[in-house]
């Protein structure tokens, strides 16, 4: 699909040349990792969580991601200050509900946050998503034992019932909106041995969203740009301290060529 | 030792294929790092520590970490909370009192977690080891003037006193429960160079005692196969960065064959 | 300027030979960044928060380094009680004012810290600074479009208004306290693509504090000191993964004699 492969390239370009501004409330096992993720991608990070300013500093940004990773009940009131904002600053904002599913409080907080802050995607592995759509769901930690195939239906179910773009993210990537349907098959099997990819992916799509306006495309491309650089890093790099090195190194050396030329986005039939 | 040798093995192979999750409630300085340790060495990692979802977490988990190396008032409580209904649901705790000793608000809050959170294991420093036998004692932050020797009579009554077992590390590590004391020899001068070495050996004892009931068995199990990974990381890395990434890697490396061999496990004699 | 290579290289010794414990109350990105960068410079990081324990922690310290990069109400609250202590024990106190300039809430925070715990030494972009010294200043982000010879009469001024002085970091840093005005061309571009860097030279320049009585000579000490890791560090990585590691490894095998060669300071003419 020389289309989305083209459009890959493009928003990556867009990223490096524009160094968008990506206000994150994420958690605290990753910060580090996605900041450093975001200035090798080419943006520019901030991570800013306090009330009192979450606000003016989502309306300087260019997207906002909210992650639940280590969710408190005071960071959930923050993430939802902030995407509320962001609503009315035309920020898009993009969610990452870890664990949610694994318990009562991530569950309820996860849907609490997607209700009140709209986000445009919602970036979860397969148990997550289903967590979102099914009123009981049992997760297994941040790893869930469910295949992509087995939420497909969910996603795009729960995508329409939200109006969000859902990116399920597994061996291979599931992107939709309801009406369209991407496959991302770019990825390496050592990303699952790295804390924080998942979450890395969730703000380099956030980082893409900046410069997208078709969450579809946002999403699908810098899930292959993402994938592809874990396929660098994989070449590389047979262990996962190297992996996460290699990684970080090959988000800032991919240009928009070899994005363009290694991205694996198919269309679904419908 | 043999015995002790194809133990550390056996554990080992047991976490590669059982890949327990190890709920986490620990430091923001060390919770990237040790995530990556325990996903390296085969476990499934989780962190959460708000008070509304430990309890129904640990309820999941197959061995619950508790860390106070940034510690504050609300995150003990949650680990109080955990640690209680732990023991209910017979998950085993493995407590590292970062820094105890050090101000009297760790030292306090050391003890009354032994006390409530009733641990299989405490990972220390030969300083907080001391500390938490002693009325008084002086810790120069986690780096300490005590040698192993000097913790070895305080370490065994103290294992004793509080039906724990006491894993002290240093350059030789010292297991005791109070009845059978082991030394583990495996490590590297450079673990001392990077932060969260240390709280990373407490998560990996918590992937371990997973697995493995006798808490001696799996605290020197576990001491071995990281200082193991030290050592290998040590043959390749001569300054504290690449050292750090070298570590990631060779947890991720060792097989249950190389810790037999590598593994220097002995029993004092009584 | 060989006076200052040399005071540069005697530093450095002296930190490597004291290792002196540094009291960090920094931000949830960099914790672990920066601990690694004072256990690779030589010195014994420890980060505390909790009211309960700063002044305790901090009258054991060398020198005390606070930072807002992910402030909130109760953090302010931790580094004004440790600052404020600080002073009464004669800590050295150094600041960093993350993104004061970005929202009121951190402008507000880095003026009110100042203003209590009497910095000796500030550390900061140069928009960062201007955002202290004037009533109204917009920061994007971290990263600022001002230079640093547009900062150079308003770190002046501002470093007499409050008796500290100031290291506004750039391509090239100026370290003033309004008499005295020195330069220091070390560093590498690819220090902007790594989160941290900024707030691990902050953290080095507070173990240069614990052992150097001048905090001009302190501060461009240990600005040319990490310069040069980062030139080490970008002759063996072009990308920042791999360069955010050899520059951890750089802080630990760079010599006093290395750095007293290496080093670039130089004095303002008068």
């Amino acid at each position: 699909m020389q289309r989305f492969a083209e459009s890959a390239a493009r928003n990556l370009a867009a990223v490096r040349e524009r160094r968008p501004l990506i206000h994150n409330i994420t958690n605290l096992v990753v910060m580090n990792f996605t900041a450093n993720a975001l200035l090798a991608a080419g943006a520019s990070p901030v991570m800013a969580h306090a009330p009192e300013e979450v606000e003016e500093m989502v309306s300087h940004a260019a997207a906002l991601v909210l992650n639940i990773g280590t969710l408190t009940k005071e960071g959930n009131e923050s993430m939802i200050l902030a995407g509320r904002k962001a609503a009315t600053c035309r920020v898009p904002v993009i969610f990452d509900p870890v664990g949610s599913g694994a318990t009562a409080f991530r569950t309820r907080s996860a849907r609490r946050i997607i209700a009140e802050t709209h986000p445009a995607v919602v970036r979860a592995n397969p148990s997550e998503a289903l967590s979102l759509a099914q009123a009981s769901s049992q997760t297994r930690g941040v790893d869930s034992a469910h295949t992509v195939d087995q939420a497909t239906a969910a996603a795009q179910t729960l995508a329409l019932q939200l109006g969000a773009t859902l990116a399920v993210t597994g061996p291979v990537d599931l992107v939709t909106d309801g009406h369209r349907t991407l496959r991302v098959a770019n990825g390496h099997p050592l990303m699952g041995r790295v804390t924080g990819t998942g979450c890395a992916a969730t703000a380099i799509i956030g980082a893409f969203l900046a410069v997208e306006p078709d969450p579809v495309a946002a999403a699908a491309s810098a899930l292959a740009y993402f994938g592809l650089a874990g396929e660098t890093a994989g070449r590389e790099a047979t262990a996962p301290g190297s992996f996460m090195i290699r990684l970080l190194d090959a988000l800032y050396t991919i240009t928009p060529e070899q994005l363009e030329t290694g991205c694996r986005i198919t269309r679904d039939e419908v």
